[in-house]
């Protein structure tokens, strides 16, 4: 009985590490789709969002029958306490490189990203991609040290966020309207992306220590 | 043992209804130094928006306790795992109210929007104090009825955001870069509001009556 109860543990953190893989897939091809102006890229980010969801609802559905069942203590109550929230910001990681593809669809076969801003957010998706490749390996070696640098990265994204806002908004701004809506909720997907991570990495610390990190590197998801 | 564990379930649902009731002043606030430019009143959003967070880490502790120490069943254990989950909508809603305060505070003496979409965000306001007020009703009456409410609310928020985006990208339109970036961001604001209220409600009917409603209108967050 307690060897398959483990299992399940071990089961849902495996679960864990392969949805942040599928989050990791659809922000690289979100970003790729938007990039490029892929139309079936970005069709393709769009429907695999519903995997995405339906991962969300079967977990947190296991995650409930192993409460009710097994009333679990200390750390394995934390385990599958943070299971449940981490399953949470994985989806809302999903939905947000699906709202990414759904920008870069409406205004195919344009580009959405005013070429000036290319670069910018070039690099905005290779921190997303990194921040989510850090968060997956953090919860896969249940390695709080890794998580805690995801604060790092997302510091990063922030700054190219603050960037973005000071060229649309300076005096040589040629950005249409069009572009600035684009960029300015382009720009807050992907900061929400790596503020979600950060948000894993902080229940990935609770796993392991018991202790939630706080202070301003630690949003509140 | 048994009455004093009932207390603390029924003290999780005052203190629920308590945060709503906080929420509902700090989207009220935002929403008014936003529509009259008053610094004085957006300050106040943003620094009242620490007492949330403090509710949320206070209650997210007390309910992880009642996991651990009382090992909760059935309907008791829906109204823990469900709280835990409300606590996390009511606390990001207050940190949107306090998003919309920072937009005034920012553009301050300006106004943040510009005149044309004043009565649009006049109603979206509107709609934000209806949908946390019948939110909270709901909680407190433990009302699964009026909680599907909150999804018929939510459409009309999403209504008033398309025709904003119609507007400001409509061949007449005549608003600015800056107008532009803050009408998008807070009509995004304001839309995940409305939805972060969708959420408590889909909350609230699974406490009732066990099963998540699905679909469309029930957007995961």
């Amino acid at each position: 009985m307690r060897t398959s109860y483990h299992e399940e543990l071990d089961s849902i953190l495996d679960s864990l590490v392969h949805m942040a893989e599928l989050v990791e897939v659809a922000i690289r091809d979100g970003s790729e789709s938007l990039l490029t102006a892929d139309l079936g890229r970005a069709e393709a980010v769009v429907s695999n969002d519903a995997e995405l969801d339906r991962m969300h609802e079967e977990m947190e559905y296991k995650c409930l029958s192993i409460l009710a069942l097994q009333a679990p203590v200390a750390g394995e109550l934390r385990t599958i306490v943070s299971a449940i929230r981490v399953v949470f910001e994985l989806a809302r990681m999903g939905d947000l490189a699906a709202h990414v593809a759904k920008i870069a669809r409406l205004r195919y076969p344009a580009h959405a990203v005013p070429e000036e801003f290319e670069p910018s957010f070039r690099e905005m998706a290779d921190i997303a991609i990194e921040i989510i490749d850090q968060a997956r390996v953090s919860l896969q070696n249940r390695d709080a040290k890794g998580a805690e640098r995801l604060a790092e990265i997302d510091a990063r994204m922030d700054v190219l966020r603050r960037d973005q806002f000071t060229r649309m908004l300076g005096e040589d701004s040629t950005i249409s309207v069009e572009g600035a809506v684009d960029v300015a909720l382009l720009g807050r997907y992907f900061e929400r992306f790596a503020d979600h991570a950060v948000a894993v990495g902080r229940r990935v610390i609770y796993i392991i220590t018991g202790t939630v990190p706080e202070g301003e590197d630690w949003p509140n998801a």
